[in-house]
């Protein structure tokens, strides 16, 4: 008889968004001529930007005649695209990764979930506290997380805390990670990690013969040419981590769907006699058994972000949401409040005022001011007390939810 | 310390097709002279129809445009699409299907094997042999293959044979399975399952309380009306069979990337403690941790499949194909080979002649006639002795392949 896996059942409910739903909804049910503005929205607002538009159209023209019609592509991913991404996002800053270590995906939130199933069962997982939720959902599903304690933690994760005395930066974990999820620059606090924090990261996970899984989706978004945007700038990342990014942020392809996962070819990691095997080797036999690459104009959509029009418009695109990130956080800094991020990522990590918890905030944002915040609260008990904002709305919206909040507050 | 997933470890080298490009690569190189048709392709060949890129295209148009701009869409896919589904390949035929219970992904292949993860990790799975190596390999990855024998066979696997005297149909097994994989039409045979077949396999899982995973990947290659199209036709299914399905070799997909699952609300497994749980939810909630939804613009251009222009101009499609695989049917057939499937299947399983072993024959069609065909044996024990061909190439191609082969077997 079949029976289900009842690892699913120890998940969480996954309770944040639809929460936020159900009050939003009632407030604007009670409230009809409320004008709501949404200042947490982790979703890109603009459109694709001309030169990505007109890849896509070429290659979809391509798909509708016989001579240049493709089929399966390689499950890994075209070399045009591979190649563009290993020359402008790795070489051209000085990190060794060829287009061979690159694999296309559809999305980072598939690669950095699916990631853990070339891994032993019993692995220890270590997070960050607060946490982009998917990491630990995820390891629930695998039977890698343990039981689910009444502070809402799981017995076998390994939580990190990232709070503002360390600049949201996590501590090295006293219990020792097999595995560590590591997001610079992190949703949902928008901190970035410096070179001298990243390679501490790196001689840990050596040493500990631990592999580091870093989320650098938001790598675009970092204007400080000191800052690494990849863990492969560090010396000795190659013998240890494995680096997801994503079009998503970057380009706006929140809905055209293109990512990659970069498995070094140096990474090795010992199956249970301690014979070492190089999980590049693994995760293309995952991949080319569980996936079938990315839709062809797609990965030519994504190729043209890496021409000089595509990243010209990119770089346009990217710096009108943080202008956005800097409205907000000028806006609310002068309003006497201490807020995070929103300089080299498109989060802004806020303190609530008068010491409200980050669910009273919320309902006090939304009465008083009909502004939408997400509870920081939600992404982990670290994030008690914080609010995410987030710069991807709209411009005049934006400037409008800044200037009620300001009203209240200045 | 990090180790790897061990059970990688137990994967069968994956040994068929770079043994067919190895020894046609040895083959074109003795004999440079030589024109070498494939004659075993399992990929369409036929650009994408003028419905189908006419919505596409309009659909990255709209990715350009601020106001019809989609970020994020529904991981579970758009209503458009879901009720497109729903009507046609469902409702229309009599099959009680709901949009809600349409699942839009990027792949069958994906599914199939991805759809594991929410069963008991020692969930015993029946599969067909000669079989769709997918199923297989996925079963290793979680665990649930035991040690490969040295038949090629691994030891927790149900193999059901299916061989000629009972039409290619698997036999009901003697071991109990929680999961069956059916396929049909079936790649490689192309055998089809009448009504009948698939009600008795119904009501065995029901009774045993297994789950039926079904896919019909190749469902609109059947041109019999009474041969059902989705396993849902038959009574009683809603509560015992998951399906999956494809826009691939329907639409031409394989390089544009969309298919679905269905998971009906009837279908509820026990947990450890046997209490019944919906599979629905569990799928969805896998879904929504670890996939993000398919691109847009594929999305809209999966449904222009369902309009009355793109209907027409896939049957075209279709047809042209099974025109191909009845000029090999007939061909060989004339030429006193035993011919199977290519009748409501785009695959066509060829008897070897004077009792040749599969890769005897292979050798033989390379060198006499310069044919490539896919040794059956690469698919199971069962498939010894048998040839898949396919009728996804050019016609020119097909009837030139035909003719070499009937001059040296006419």
């Amino acid at each position: 008889m079949a029976r289900i896996n009842d690892r699913y059942l120890d998940l969480a409910p996954s309770y944040l968004f639809p929460e936020i739903g159900r009050r939003v909804a009632a407030f604007a049910k009670a409230h009809p001529e409320a004008r709501i503005i949404r200042l947490g929205i982790g979703d890109v607002t603009r459109p694709l930007v001309p030169a990505v538009v007109e890849a896509f159209r070429e290659a979809v023209e391509e798909m509708g005649r016989a001579e240049t019609f493709k089929g399966y592509g390689p499950e890994q991913g075209y070399a045009f695209l591979r190649e563009a991404i290993a020359e402008n996002d790795y070489r051209s800053r000085g990190a060794r990764i060829d287009a061979e270590e690159i694999f296309i995906s559809d999305g980072t939130k598939c690669d950095c979930a699916n990631i853990q199933e070339i891994f032993a069962s019993d692995s220890r997982i270590a997070v960050g506290d607060p946490v982009y939720p998917v990491y630990v959902d995820a390891t629930v599903m695998g039977g890698r997380a343990g039981s689910l304690g009444s502070t809402g933690r799981y017995a076998h994760i390994i939580y990190m805390p990232c709070t503002a005395e360390k600049g949201f930066l996590p501590a090295l974990p006293v219990e020792r990670p097999d595995l560590i999820y590591l997001c610079f620059p992190n949703n949902p606090t928008g901190a970035v990690a410096p070179k001298e924090a990243l390679r501490r990261w790196v001689e840990y996970a050596r040493a500990q013969g631990a592999v580091i899984l870093f989320d650098a989706a938001y790598e675009s978004y970092i204007s400080d040419p000191a800052i690494p945007r990849s863990i492969y700038e560090v010396e000795g990342a190659r013998e240890t981590a494995i680096e997801f990014r994503s079009f998503s942020k970057t380009a706006g392809f929140t809905g055209t769907r293109c990512a990659f996962t970069v498995v070094p070819r140096d990474l090795l990691v010992p199956d249970s006699r301690g014979k070492p095997v190089p999980l590049h080797g693994l995760w293309n036999r995952r991949q080319s058994t569980k996936f079938n690459g990315v839709s062809y104009p797609v990965q030519r959509a994504a190729a043209a972000v890496y021409t000089p029009k595509g990243k010209r418009q990119v770089r346009e695109l990217i710096d009108r949401y943080m202008e956005n990130a800097r409205i907000i956080r000028e806006g609310l800094g002068a309003a006497g409040f201490e807020v995070h991020g929103g300089v080299h990522a498109p989060y802004l990590w806020l303190k609530t005022r008068d010491g409200a918890r980050s669910w009273e905030f919320f309902d006090r944002l939304l009465s008083e001011v009909n502004v939408v915040a997400t509870p920081g609260s939600g992404f982990g008990p670290s994030g008690e007390g914080y609010m995410r904002l987030s710069a991807f709305g709209d411009r005049a919206s934006i400037e409008e939810a800044v200037a009620r909040i300001r009203r209240i507050f200045g």
